[in-house]
């Protein structure tokens, strides 16, 4: 494999999924820093030269630039037992990182983003009109999470997968953003078991 | 492959990118309707037995149940020219898939669903308040799909992919939701190049 830089925040959930992925296949990265706070990611060098979505994480390899964070992690962890052979696990993982996206991170990232680091009192009018539909939002996340480790141990049946890797980025931080985990036993002992994983290296790592 | 069963709502654009690889692949699906306007998906026999998420599309292989779209399409192309051999090209194609669901679906896709099916003079306070941003989300994923697709005739190099049946789906039926495809040369191309490709089929067949 070409050398790899990670284009991150190093703060950002999805940047420590691509850390913690390529820690447990063991490959090193290069990192290169950008302040969103700053707008670092929305210059016209980085759209044109990085992404033109004007978001990080993006994994470089020699000059091809990928970004998204559960595709760059899925890359790092190809062949690799994180990612299933069986084809019916293979697209079970799949569904878990997109209802990642869809479900957990608008709804538990961006929380913990608008009242750690934009700050509660700083959000827009819109922000502050979404509050309430996302905490609900990641409530339900979690209590879906529960549920389902209440009956595996993993949230894709066979073992430790991408999946776990990538739901632990933003869920063993849910309580900076006020989400309580108390309530969730089986996610917080899911939680335990992740970062009792070989491999495993913390997101200030 | 065990008989297919489709957990669907057929004007849905992500029952139909379900649909539509199926057709490609040449596999067939039966079909199970839910009305979503009508809470079907949200009975508790349907949360404990089909997807404890509430949402369809859910694509069943015997006893197992696979959410999320995105994710039930790659199980149907698994191994099939749609998903390309190539590692970095395979993350590729993953990374337009989640762009689609954080980028572009709840952006195109909802605000079509609120103006076409609940209508938007029904839509409630957040939802009215988020119209704006949505609108303007879904322009900006349109035009990066357009200065994509000026200089290559598919989303990954390398040819016709699932990544083009799954940004199909709700990008050709954008005008529906108010967004005028007419500034996108590009984008309208592509459509007409995806819809030409062989085992294509409308949404509505």
């Amino acid at each position: 494999m070409e050398p790899l830089i990670l284009h991150e925040y190093a703060l950002s959930g999805n940047c420590y999924k691509i850390r913690l992925t390529a820690a447990h296949v063991g490959v090193p990265l290069e990192r290169r820093q950008y302040d969103i706070l700053k707008g670092q990611t929305r210059t016209p060098e980085f759209l044109s030269q990085v992404n033109a979505n004007g978001r990080i994480p993006v994994l470089q390899t020699g000059e091809r630039f990928l970004p998204e964070s559960n595709a760059a992690a899925f890359y790092l962890a190809d062949g690799s037992p994180l990612v299933p052979e069986d084809r019916f696990a293979r697209a079970d993982m799949l569904h878990w990182l997109f209802w990642e996206q869809y479900n957990h991170e608008p709804n538990i990232a961006t929380v913990r983003f608008w009242r750690t680091m934009l700050g509660e009192d700083r959000l827009n009018d819109l922000q502050r009109a979404q509050l309430p539909a996302k905490i609900a939002g990641g409530e339900a996340a979690l209590a879906l999470m529960d549920a389902h480790l209440a009956r595996q141990p993993y949230l894709v049946g066979g073992g430790f997968t991408l999946a776990d890797i990538l739901l632990y980025a933003y869920t063993h931080v849910a309580e900076e953003g006020g989400f309580a985990l108390a309530p969730y036993r089986h996610v917080r002992d899911w939680i335990n078991r992740v970062a009792a994983q070989p491999g495993h290296i913390g997101i200030a790592d």
